[in-house]
């Protein structure tokens, strides 16, 4: 029996096993995944003579041979290729099945396709098991050559173009490569909170959550159903507590029985109750609560402003100082009223926190993600970096591989303006201006990463005026141990630093800031107590994908891109 | 060579090898993870001798013979057990090192302690090359038992004890469990939109996101800073509007030289850009902006009103109607007044939603995924899981043993309510009546599976007027194809359906519930265009942490937990 289950089946078996492979892998559902089709080695050649359930959308259909059969081009979204799908006449309504967008489930037979034709597999129907139909002439994104601004306006159907649906799936495997990484390097995913209330990082440009508004609305719609009382409504019952009051004192002065000064008693209760309910009444005022000329936010659901994270940073270091090693992964927000096609409302950021660790390595971990990430693309999204590629960035693919084998440079911020200046000594015209003590604008840093080296950059200890209150304080005093990687195509990639661990030292940068220490007392915590060498960094996910797809919008690498003036769904 | 390799290295050298991996496994800092060390099999007794620099914080340190040397317990929250720590007073002042909560980085040698102590190595300490001290007078966490409760009071500090740690750790897992199951079955995961203006699910019980309020203060500090004009200001501009207008007209009627017209004309326009200026700024008002008596929300951020969401499902629909299997594992939010141990106002929902399957696939695709992440626990999580049995719910591991075993049951929900009815005439009491149409509530539900069944139940086809309009109308027009999973400790795990995809019925639906059609038209679009079957599920993230460890109450499951009057950090 060993023997016999070790030994090679033969070749009729093996495509059978295969298949049942596919099938136990098409993910809940009777159909097999197209890319369990084609996504074989063989192109699915070996297959041929299954019978199989292939379901997906028409990418394009056309009927032949004087309308005696169709060919379809079978798209599920599990790869960026189409499955050839042949329906003869007699088996269905041809023209319900050839409009783009049109879905179909159809049963049929594996074959491999005359000589000549670039198919290596393709399916013979015997039955058309769902039409999902589209009218053509009223289909929002038919098969004519769409622009990516264009589908924009249709976020809702946009995922069922080539191009959505190939930047979808490399996002998910660098999403999924991105656990992989730190789960492989024992780092724990935490979920940093969205709403917070340490507004510290500038509530300029920051999104409030409330329900104050809703509340308030709510508050005037029932007033104006059920209006509050007037000052006679209130006199009136003010009076009668004071009427069944007398009644009682006189009951009491009269030596009356106890049930009888009970009932009369009951009874100045109940006026005195309505009375207060009437006073509460008559203090809802419409509109947002106030107080003291300001909005009152201890009525607000959390009882105090809140708003959506700009970074998960301060109170994923909580976890780094516990725990060592911590990521985040999750949606920030920033409310600038920004239209490039660099910045969205809402995106993805990746933050590593790591304990007992310094600068040096936190670029060693920030390189290693990278590489990582574009080893990751290249094993297992190659197909649709090849359609990227072929559409989009005839690069893409060499800049991976380039970034995946090339040890990233790495210099100081000094010299990084040293290398600058040179540049413009050597006739380069940058826009901004090039003196030690700026923050370097984009125009350097892809100049650096571009055109000086060629390859990744990581610039280090950045002067200390340009930079957040948590970087650590380098001995010189003027810089701080932070540190920027820049890649060709995007330049910023990630910014990270090793964090001030030193109490005295941090407190003293807020107080220089200008920041007010109370809403930092639980983050100087954590240098009060137990204190230890940590660093992290933070990389925009969004711009992960542009660097990877070569992409230029960002706009087009999030499913529900969310920007000012816009957030469809 | 090739055979020197193959063959197993001598007993010092696979230690030294070990230690390697473990230095390799380090997560990018010098130091050793102590689970590298206390997590092997053989406890790290095979690794007496090596030296190794280890860190973490003291969870019991005590000073012994006479203050000639000290214990420590050190946690780095790489797994729950500690390194034992043996420091000489000679290398220290042990005084500095003892207190709960203190950071120290130690080399030292690994050695087998004597016999008869729990520990099978513990580390001598040769050196200490950082203390983070604590001042055990003002640590808010003190070694003493402290409350989860208590512990809420202090957030950035409560995962330095060993309950938060393990249930950080087993989060962690199970998030990673979720991503790799998907993965593995060919789901992508998709970023639904945090932000959204699909006000759909009742606008009361969101959150609404907003930059007026903040627009509005801003605005008004200015207005103070530098007041409007007056009607006086705007009126001499006018005034020399005018002026300069009659100037041009002489200039023109004398026919004076193109130059000298040109030099009025060009004062003229400077006197009409100040007026438009000045008029501008005159129109600014004080407060939020408002329109025929209701804010103005052309001038919020997005250009209308903008909520956090309460689902990415619909959304999500968008994708798997074109790349067939998605799954969505994000924040979700209510602003619901609720102060109960199992809601939050910011909890993490896993939404997978799958094309070309029914309700059945449905099932199996959430039976499937709850026992994965039992079997991923039992697997990667034994030790925590130990430490919660120990300490919070002895039944824990027995119940995920259970659950990855056992099929679960499959009862329709009129099935359930026989069932419910037949035990209510055998005695049983409920609060809530039983009969056909009712919500199930949680007593029925934990009856189902923790006394009726004892393992998962899994309830399905409820009556259509307590659920939602996208559920999909069963033939009998009175139940629709939507199912929740009950397991035992907190009832309801899960509740999906499959989706209505009839373009007529889901339109039909819509407009019965008295909902309108124009918010959904881009969800009707999924229905008009290519509509397949399809269905999905909701898994709450923190109701499966809370089943998994038995923990009481979900503000102890979520790192940062939100609720109504409480967002700390």
């Amino acid at each position: 029996m060993v023997e016999r289950d070790q030994a090679a089946p033969p070749a009729d078996q093996l495509a059978a096993m295969d298949l049942t492979d596919a099938v136990q892998n098409h993910a809940f559902s009777d159909r097999v995944l197209i890319r369990s089709i084609v996504g074989r080695p063989d192109g699915g050649a070996g297959l041929a003579g299954q019978r199989v359930r292939a379901a997906g959308w028409v990418r394009t259909g056309r009927e032949q041979g004087k309308g005696t059969f169709a060919f379809l081009e079978l798209n599920d979204g599990s790869c960026p290729a189409n499955l050839q799908v042949i329906v003869d006449a007699g088996v269905a309504v041809l023209s319900k099945l050839v409009a783009t967008g049109t879905c179909v489930v159809v049963d049929g037979i594996l074959k491999v396709p005359p000589e000549g034709t670039r198919q290596r597999i393709e399916l013979r129907v015997e039955k058309v098991v769902h039409i999902g139909e589209v009218d053509p002439a009223k289909y929002p994104i038919p098969k004519t050559k769409l622009t990516l601004e264009f589908l924009r306006d249709h976020l809702h159907l946009r995922s069922r173009t080539n191009t959505i649906a190939a930047i979808a799936r490399i996002r998910n495997a660098l999403a999924f490569a991105t656990h992989s990484f730190f789960q492989e390097h024992h780092f724990l995913y935490v979920h940093t909170p969205i709403l917070t209330t340490s507004d510290c990082e500038g509530a300029g440009e920051m999104f409030q959550v409330t329900t104050l508004i809703s509340e308030a609305e709510k508050l005037e719609k029932e007033l104006i159903k059920n209006p509050p009382p007037s000052e006679a409504d209130i006199e009136a019952a003010r009076q009668l507590v004071s009427e069944r009051g007398e009644a009682v004192k006189q009951l009491k002065a009269a030596k009356a029985s106890k049930a009888d000064i009970a009932a009369s008693v009951a009874e100045l209760n109940k006026a005195k109750e309505s009375l207060s309910k009437l006073e509460e009444r008559s203090k809802l005022k419409p509109g947002i609560p106030q107080k003291d000329g300001k909005i009152d936010y201890t009525q607000d659901f959390f009882a105090r402003q809140a708003f959506l994270t700009v970074s998960g940073q301060l109170q994923v270091e909580t976890y780094a100082c516990a725990v060592s090693n911590v990521y985040t992964f999750g949606p920030t927000f920033r409310a600038e009223h920004s239209h490039t096609s660099r910045h969205l409302a809402e995106f993805w950021m990746v933050e590593p926190e790591i304990a007992f660790a310094d600068l040096q390595d936190d670029m060693s971990c920030a390189e290693a993600y990278v590489k990582y990430m574009c080893k990751w693309l290249l094993e297992k999204c190659l197909d649709d970096m090849e359609f990227m590629a072929k559409n989009y960035d005839k690069g893409c693919i060499d800049r991976l591989r380039m970034v995946a084998s090339t040890p990233f440079v790495r210099i100081s911020y000094t010299e990084a303006v040293e290398l600058l200046e040179e540049a413009v000594r050597g006739g380069k015209k940058f826009e901004n201006e090039v003196e030690w003590g700026i923050d370097l604008a984009s125009e350097h840093e892809r100049y650096l990463t571009e055109v000086k080296f060629q390859k990744p950059v990581i610039v280090y200890n950045y002067p200390k005026g340009i930079k957040a209150f948590y970087m650590r304080l380098n001995d010189d005093l003027k810089t701080v141990a932070a540190m920027d990687v820049l890649v060709p195509k995007v330049g910023e990639l990630i910014g990270g630093s090793q964090r001030e661990e030193r109490y005295d030292v941090i407190r003293e940068r807020i107080t220089e800031m200008g920041l007010p220490l109370e809403p930092y007392e639980w983050y100087l915590d954590l240098r009060r107590y137990g204190t230890v060498k940590h660093c992290g960094f933070g990389l925009g996910f969004e711009r992960m994908i542009l660097f990877a797809t070569g992409i230029d919008n960002i706009r087009d690498v999030i499913p529900f891109p969310r920007y000012p003036g816009r957030a469809d769904l």
